[in-house]
């Protein structure tokens, strides 16, 4: 037995977005989305926090080694995020608002993709210094992860 | 079904209080509460977090509309602690120490009267960048929900 | 006589942009500004410091009103800068590149338009928590003020 | 000959107070302070950054001890401001308001006493984060210097 | 019954470590704790955050006196951490590599023993402001609390 | 002529320090450094600013590409200082005491020997959130650059 811990890794991009529904009328998208739905978009430095659970290997007393998580997220988040248009850039987004709720989403199944199973524990996306969202994996349906395809 | 998610926001609100329990002896006071206890008062800016849970809606890719949960926050929170003294301008504190657990729990029974039923999930209030105070309704009982009233 | 005080206010906006000058070809763009000129833009949250000097006021113990002050960066900045594509809504940045540089530049010749004069003493534009440019007015020409028309 | 640096403290403060110059009527006060004038006060978390300038000791690689500087901001400013009312407990700013322009000034004139002449180059009071006033001696007066005694 | 609160307490400490393993090879530490396997060691600015549960006390508002808090973090982390080397001077990170996870358990086991029995919920500690590791108590082992006696 | 602006690049580095002086006795060294010059040492998270100061370049809109400004950091001061030991591994600092103040003066030879002339303004150098030191190169003597060769 170990002691079980929590490593959490921080990382940031800066990318456009637009709150936008093409299923929705353009009034609609207004009243729904306000300044968000501004047309030549705007954009955000996001800050995404990993976190993973799991217990602390005794030879190292590393949970993982912080530079696999650095990887994982680099290729799984930053490398199709950073310095992009995220509604332009991701099929992902092209059927759904790119909210903070919906980049949590979408970054917690595109790492999941890339690391061990049952290590991954939350994803932490904060727009701006006020305005965070996170998800944990409750309630992800087939239809969520099989739109996740870059 | 959806994706459950947390999202937070953040509010500020400068007031000035005073640690001080009538109902005890000014040598009481002075030993429980110490410089807090200072009869002029002193005063912090406060940040309140408020976290709200709940299912992603799959048309705005959003919990709930941001600009609800600050006018939420607004009406409950700020507009009555906001550039005031919170022991002499808010009658629940006049029986209470304006701790930040008290703030926090205060804050709860507020935002919970103005939010829809299950969506509020956490209260997080700092009083400085070294001490918070979190609350999310355990233990809540109808005698400190009928206090507040402001 | 009276004591000459330096007082700075902050805001904070999000906005879209991208690196790139029109006049040169696609292949030095790309060279010049690197993944900043990816064709789809990209955004960052903002956040300017305007530094203003002069007296303190013996009777209200202010250099200025910071009312004015928000007023003068809310209508001078952030109303044509907040939740916008810098490059596609503001004319100064057709023929411009909107850089850090660029940025603290225009917000000076637009907050110099509508504060007393003498009272300007520094705008500092931050793009990100690594990255920053300030100006103080040196070295402006007719040129960059008149081109400075919304 | 040594090089020249400049070295900078940062301090906390937690007090109550109240924009308000008694030699003016209610109505004026309310109009010139707005929400900063609520009679019971509001109050902040105060960071003071104070900043000398001198040649660096090549023995001890030491502009001055930093110990040294600590000691001066806790007697001359820390200790008749954290945990106060500014405007009751301090005569300066019974005839002042205690904006943070005029913090600056107290703090500097306060910290000028206790200090080697020609140490002290710079304060900076923050109110909030969105609000900080600095002041570097300049028009200081014989009549602001007399009327800072505790 | 009463209110149930979390409360948290931030401190800092600096100190020198090196990640290293002397039961393994020269090679393997290399490879397994890369750049922080460097001889002669380097050092972080250690934050602390210490969460405790528990229900607010009615006369005083408070969960537990923040002042213990603080006490019990200066005496069971800070005076053996703080300007010191971590692997140098405490006994238990001769066996173990200083990781930052292995910094959240050791601190756990020192502040439970330090405090009252069911108070303690988390140990947080953030090596940079990327990287933190958080510990709740669980998985421990009596071999792991046996070897912690500084 | 052109718009003169400032660019200023922050940069993190973790290393491990201690405040003594060879040439004086352990107990002045003692005295004069208190707890950072405990035996084993200590370290920190370093952050180190940079400023260049020039004119703005109109077909670019940068004073300086913020990619050089980077690299010149990497090369002349982290690849140096991060993950070392500051006394062991940098043989400027076997003679002199390990300080916030020698530290800038040291960053800010090493980076005007990779700069273009005139374009260094400022190196910044703080070793906690409560101290920094900064440089201008005010004072700089011969013996200074000459000792500082890695």
């Amino acid at each position: 037995m170990s002691p079980i811990c929590y490593l959490s890794r921080v990382a940031h991009f800066s990318a456009a977005h637009r709150l936008h529904n093409p299923s929705l009328s353009a009034e609609t998208n207004r009243q729904v989305f306000g300044k968000c739905n501004h047309p030549g978009g705007h954009g955000h430095n996001y800050i995404i926090e990993v976190v993973v659970r799991g217990p602390v290997n005794s030879e190292t007393g590393m949970l993982i080694s912080i530079d696999d998580l650095k990887q994982w997220i680099k290729s799984a988040v930053l490398d199709i995020m950073d310095h992009r248009n995220i509604d332009q850039d991701i099929a992902y987004f092209k059927a759904r608002p790119s909210t903070a709720e919906n980049i949590a989403v979408f970054s917690w199944i595109r790492l999941s993709q890339v690391m061990p199973p049952g290590l991954l524990h939350q994803v932490i996306v904060s727009e701006t210094i006020k305005n965070k969202a996170s998800f944990s994996g409750e309630g992800l349906t087939d239809k969520d992860i099989e739109a996740c395809i870059v």
